[in-house]
């Protein structure tokens, strides 16, 4: 229960003498100095970003950021904004008319999902195969909600009957997958699950971050009811916005709440009004999007419209194939063993025996000014990741991750262990 | 009170024949075409900004934002943060170690703000006199806190001792007011009000989204505990950044919480990890930033630091004094009757008689490429907007808002009224 006392003044316009003397003063009394540091020139070095994301941006899409800018609230703008729905549609392969762009990374759709389709008291269940599900369940813990984990090793795969028989026993809401583990290199199938979770009333939340535009997903023609992006992977935008849809499943279920949403930034009683989803003719200001960061996500769409999904697809399976092939002639073991869930777009390699991951991530890092990462979350000591997506998804660049990897197995020396 | 099941299963591969059949098929179902839309080029006109915000980027601001992104978790990344902290502690005249930049908007730092100080059932004293305070009211709410509004009409002006008399009676943990009411027009001096927060041991918390880099504010002399700002404003860079900064008392409510924050994304345990700023020697992943919008950002503080604030708020003071004159020489008259009261970078107008406001707006944004804005919130109907901010507040700027307006007086037709 919320009590709120509002007192209306008059309107009392202060007009004593002291104020412009206060004014003046004020003008002259800077304290802290301008720092050194700001005038020198930034500098950001040239660097293979080969890790799970982001990745490299390509001159088109740093281009198309760095337009000069429109107003948030203009009618340009707004058809800009038609556009990324109409981009993310064909992604998703959906026609969801709820389709938006956050003004956020992942985690800012993450938490939009969580905030609008569930209330307080109810029921979540997380499947937890890596870091995104523990996100996942620590933001629907902080709502307020009853989280029931099912938790697996980094890498582990739920069968559809494992997800049914957690769903009959905790009675969920929603139940959330992450399609692209990033963390364990997994690529979740997720055929079936939406009708299981239509049968149990539950909602199906899929975070495909890391995996869009690089393996198979059919928002519509799996049950999926709410699915969510990155900007900063296969999409190769910079990292700062973050599509999602919600079908008229979690419609329904998120504009029949009996208590509004935590936050007011992620209400998509707002949201879609801003994005003129909610069929109303005005739009009416609610925050200011990030005009720049949209024109460099209509662009990253509208490359993967031109490609197509099916050549993206394909390419990142081919390009990942060639990788695992030069990854095992050298003797490196692949994390996930069976290669039809791997995940096309990151790579898990199994730590070798006797090297110190950080060690050679370190020195692939200096000498070949080359990202790629370690574990991340539950799987940090597990793996060494290789992320080549959209843009980067090339066979040379594959041929220069291998020859980066080649040189660290022979100079960074093995440890002791 | 939450209750959790954790069911940790064995890590159990699936490898079931149907599934490479299952991946094989999927990948040749695609019925959502690739849309039309998207094979056109992007479209953005060019725009004279001269609304409340977001401002023109100038040049030097887009090209930064444009250059080959790194790692969010680069080191080179982490120098660029640093380099934001200086430049937010200049710009805010602090010493705060706390001072970071938000992966967001305004509103981002707003719910930053009351998200991280505030628990359930806690007081809150919010002024109210323009959107901003509606706005964090609405937020502050939302977290379950008891909000009391202290409410004037739009432009209205809070003393001193109502202020204190409201925190006598509300006994709040936080009181916020609006510094630059760009809603309204209102520059509101703060001298003082830090210091019976202290005496009544509560949070002052300042919005500058509006006036930071064109209005003086001297966080730590003037004794404000949290201060936040939009980087879409006077700084000139896109929308999508907001620094905030918390002195030791707003990080010592902060961080002896009872209960954590309802937003993770917002949580500034970790934010202030990502930022550098706790200590701890290991930065761990939280989310990722927006890389080219940290990267604007920096050049735009870079900007300020090399002009100078002391020379920002001259220019700022001196365009606008040049802009009323123009505008009562035409017959206009200001919403803010105190010029000392008024927000150097929005200057609000009062509709004149016998206009249609939205008619106006629209000639000028068709004849002259120029926006300008009407009310916002509470304000709409009462005013048009016309805003001279950072890069775009030069003489020449202001004559072609006066030349754009005299047009629009002379061309768009009384109405009945």
């Amino acid at each position: 229960l919320k009590h709120s006392v509002t007192e209306i003044s008059t309107c009392l316009l202060s007009r004593s003498a002291p104020l412009l003397q206060q004014l003046e003063r004020s003008m002259s009394t800077v304290t802290i100095p301008p720092p050194a540091c700001m005038l020198r020139p930034l500098e950001a070095p040239l660097r293979y970003l080969f890790g799970p994301g982001p990745s490299n941006v390509p001159p088109r899409i740093l281009a198309a950021g760095a337009k000069p800018i429109i107003g948030h609230m203009h009618s340009e703008m707004f058809e800009v904004m038609d556009d990324i729905k109409e981009g993310i549609r064909y992604a998703f392969q959906t026609q969801n008319n709820m389709t938006i762009s956050m003004s956020g990374s992942g985690h800012a759709a993450m938490e939009c999902a969580v905030f609008n389709t569930v209330e307080p008291g109810e029921s979540v269940l997380v499947a937890i195969n890596g870091i995104w599900g523990e996100r996942v369940a620590e933001i629907a813990e902080r709502s307020g909600a009853k989280v029931h984990r099912l938790v697996k090793a980094p890498g582990g795969y739920f069968s559809n009957k494992e997800i049914e028989q957690a769903m009959q026993k905790h009675k969920p809401v929603l139940f959330f997958l992450t399609h692209g583990e990033s963390s364990a290199g997994l690529c979740h199938l997720v055929d079936g699950i939406g009708d299981i979770c239509r049968k149990h009333n539950c909602l199906f939340l899929v975070d495909t971050v890391a995996s869009l535009g690089a393996a198979p997903i059919f928002m519509d023609k799996q049950n999926i009811d709410i699915l969510y992006t990155g900007s900063q992977k296969a999409l190769n935008a910079p990292p700062g916005t973050a599509p999602i849809s919600f079908n008229d499943r979690a419609c329904h279920k998120m504009f029949n709440r009996k208590t509004k949403p935590l936050s007011y930034l992620f209400d998509m009683t707002y949201l879609s009004n801003y994005w003129g989803c909610d069929g109303k003719p005005a739009r009416i200001y609610h925050h200011t999007g990030p005009v720049s960061g949209f024109f460099a996500l209509r662009e990253s769409l509208a490359i993967l419209a031109e490609k197509g999904l099916e050549e993206s697809w394909r390419k990142h399976k081919e390009i990942a194939a060639y990788l695992y092939k030069g990854l095992e002639d050298m003797g490196l073991k692949l994390f996930i063993p069976d290669r039809d869930l791997r995940l096309p777009s990151v790579t898990t390699i199994a730590i070798p025996d006797g090297y110190d991951w950080r060690e050679m991530l370190a020195y692939i890092m200096k000498h070949h000014q080359m990202e790629m990462t370690g574990g991340l979350g539950p799987s940090v000591g597990m793996v060494m990741r290789v992320g080549l997506m959209g843009y980067n998804c090339e066979k040379f660049n594959a041929d220069k991750a291998l020859h980066a990897l080649q040189d660290a197995l022979k100079n960074c020396k093995k440890s002791k262990a």
